[in-house]
């Protein structure tokens, strides 16, 4: 799925400002654009990147051929000669980018293109649409996962997913965000991954009972047998005929390694203790009780508290679609740009929203952890600011400027969060694999303090500006900004 | 985008199942499998059917290349000899489904597939996957058109769509639901629909000042020249700045056709009435007023109800995310299964939910008009049951029984819903073009009666079980079916 030419997916108005671009002879104006979003998803305290390797396919793919063209010449829009020069474009701009499976927080950019405007407004759409989707699914996968303690979470969204790219990609991005596995083949044959499946209630009507069924699939498939106990009736008759077909199994020798039950309906909690008992009582006390059934972070928490005895969570329509917080809302807003003296000029947007005022400039993030390597705090600064985290390191909040704190040298470390991905048009990043995207997934949600992690009203995670970005927005805001 | 090999898009469950069957030698075991809902979403009183076409791609398109049998290798779930007869898989079964822009209804079946079970278990994620996704967005589209009256409502959220899919699909979706036209040039090149766009706040900001970015906007594009007014200050800046432009225009003689003004922050209703006296003091009583910024169906009846001057609406994330309830939750479920007697045997699936037990049989829907060609009910019969539309009709609601009507003959007039889209592998059918669709939707629309169209709380649909189709349910009810 991923070879595909994406160009014409942008919105009209991309095209006509570039042509406005071309016309006024401003195509190879040097523009700086942030992505960056306002508000954590699901009321959390955090996101997770992910996203960027589809970016990078569709920008390399990044062409208008012939078809395209011809579409847009009946548009009726575009003038020939803007038409023609479309022909040859190609990205030959730089991209800086957080890596995937990291840890990314309001306010700061977490992809920075630095190309002429013309090129960089392209991308817009495509970009946004990519990182917003697969960050949110990673992030609300995270939740699932936090929520279920050490239990495999397995995604099982396809068939209520917003489309194939959304069951395809958001099964790619559950992963990311810590699923075990996935019930989606097209993202294990694409990503490596692994692909989990037992059976359907159709699997069961479709024999004349339900003990014929289980014992035929268990013949079919010993080594995982995870049997669908709730067509007819949970514990009357699902798990009696379960036990019955294990009991089967063992007394034929068939080594049982991988064998259970999954309850799809009805109160989870009670079926599950009551199965559990019974399967304690037949001597299966490794059998896997798997559940499914609209579940989410919060009912899975809920359902642990009330006793659950369930190891294996299916989780489908919540997960793969983020329902209760379905879009990231990430934004990509012109940061800076080359004036006519061929200076780069920081630029702010204002608007009546006070949340929507941008940070202007070209700027790079700084994360910097504690001598326990957890994350004390991001730092938005300008991209010629030094930071060698060798000095002793003052932050402020930048809403409440007054609330300051040093962190003396030798008491942290930084990383720059911000890799190249692009160079002068050439892809310059090697896009790890997903599974080993999870690994660092996992590494750093370990260093997000207890209280940032809190699934509800978590304590914010403090990102800063540095005094020198602080003082330029200040002056950009109260000048009134090129009015 | 129609052209892929969506094969390995679903479920490892369903191929370890379509395996099983291969191995017991049931491969060509007749089943009959519906798709339908369970609620109407948003809250609302009816759904509208979408997603048909790309069904239908994906259907004839289905087959498992090279690529796909070595994965499936892979994974170590499959036997040489299934994997050999995967090579020449084909769906050669019938398919009947309500054509796309009709109403919905829950519990009805809105695509019924007959084929041996094999292949119809194949196909369930990918076509519940297009089929959720694309009529809930058009159900919601025609929400917010319901919202805005006869104002123009342009659908502008690919870059808050869960994915590529989900950004062109949905706009396909949206503009089935209603809209006038989308921002996305991939879904205008696709599908043959209107695209609109104006600009960005990047275009103004990379001007030295707000007027110089319009003025050079009017010039390039004169004929439809609808400017962003709230980059810096939207009264006292943007909409002087811009009733400047068009007066220039006006008094250099350029027909001002399409012009005015976009307001994407700030108190809509407040800004766009201040706008609107602006623009009648200058002159330009039919400036254009549009409106952006997180729109839904309740914001746009609230700004109406405060007298918003707002005259055409640009919807994104909230209707491509269908934000409020982002899936439909279709099911497919097992309907009738042939027996070793070569006999169709219906199925009922129980489950511990009551709202989870199915309907059995091979069944259609009629669809009842009253005289005046609003919809009475919809009516779900056996395949096999007469229904002329010429004898009196005796209705009663499935759930409370003992509510009955009866219609007289030549008082009501019927049309069966569900039409032939496969026959024994065949397509028979030819999909209309979208605007084809939208119109037969907005048709379908006004067969709605007032109190099932209102946007909360209406009165529901009568959706009716005929008494043959009654008496078999409870009959496998009472039975506890196949138990």
């Amino acid at each position: 799925m991923g070879k595909r030419n994406l160009t014409l997916m942008t919105d009209l108005y991309e095209l006509t400002m570039m042509q406005g671009y071309y016309r006024n002879q401003n195509q190879n104006r040097l523009a700086v654009f942030d992505m960056f979003y306002r508000t954590n998803p699901f009321g959390g305290g955090y996101a997770i990147m992910a996203g960027l390797e589809q970016v990078i396919d569709y920008i390399r793919n990044l062409h208008f051929d012939a078809e395209d063209i011809d579409y847009l010449r009946e548009t009726g829009h575009f003038s020939a000669d803007f038409l023609t020069f479309l022909r040859d474009f190609r990205f030959t701009g730089s991209i800086h980018a957080v890596p995937e499976g990291f840890l990314i927080f309001p306010q700061e950019p977490i992809v920075k293109v630095t190309a002429s405007i013309l090129e960089a407004q392209i991308l817009e759409p495509a970009l946004l649409n990519m990182i917003n989707h697969q960050s949110l699914i990673a992030t609300k996968a995270s939740r699932v996962c936090f929520a279920a303690g050490g239990d495999d979470v397995v995604e099982f969204g396809l068939r209520r997913a917003q489309g194939p790219d959304a069951g395809v990609y958001g099964a790619r991005a559950a992963m990311i965000g810590g699923c075990a596995a996935t019930s989606n083949l097209m993202t294990g044959k694409l990503f490596g991954v692994p692909v989990w499946g037992t059976h359907a209630h159709s699997w069961i009507m479709s024999f004349p009972d339900e003990y014929s069924a289980f014992r035929s699939f268990a013949e079919l498939y010993p080594e995982c047998c995870i049997l669908l106990v709730d067509t007819y009736d949970t514990l009357k008759s699902g798990v009696p005929n379960a036990i019955r077909v294990f009991r089967e199994m063992r007394d034929a020798g068939t080594p049982l390694v991988k064998y259970g039950i999954r309850l799809d309906s009805g109160d989870l909690a009670y079926l599950s203790k009551e199965a559990r008992k019974m399967f304690n009582e037949a001597g299966f006390h490794d059998a896997i009780i798997t559940a499914s059934n609209d579940l989410d972070e919060t009912l899975i928490t809920s359902l642990k508290s009330q006793g659950a005895a369930i190891n294996s969570w299916g989780v489908g329509t919540h997960m793969i679609t983020a329902k209760d917080n379905p879009s990231l809302g990430g934004v990509y807003k012109l940061a800076a740009i080359m004036g006519d003296d061929g200076q780069m000029r920081p630029v702010i947007k204002i608007s009546e929203n006070t949340d929507k005022v941008t940070n202007p400039g070209d700027k790079k993030i700084i994360r910097i952890y504690d001598e326990d390597h957890m994350i004390r705090a991001d730092l938005i600064c300008l991209t010629d600011e030094p930071c060698s985290g060798k000095e002793d390191l003052k932050l402020f909040d930048p809403t409440e400027p007054w609330k300051k704190m040093t962190l003396p040298a030798g008491h942290y470390t930084i990383r720059e969060l911000m890799q190249p991905i692009f160079v002068d048009g050439e892809c310059v990043y090697q896009t790890p694999s997903v599974m080993e995207i999870r690994k660092a997934c996992i590494q750093e949600l370990n260093s997000l303090w207890e209280g940032t992690r809190r699934l509800y009203r978590p304590h914010p995670m403090f990102v800063d500006l540095s005094k020198k970005l602080y003082d330029l927005k200040m002056e950009l805001l109260y000048r009134g900004a090129g009015k």
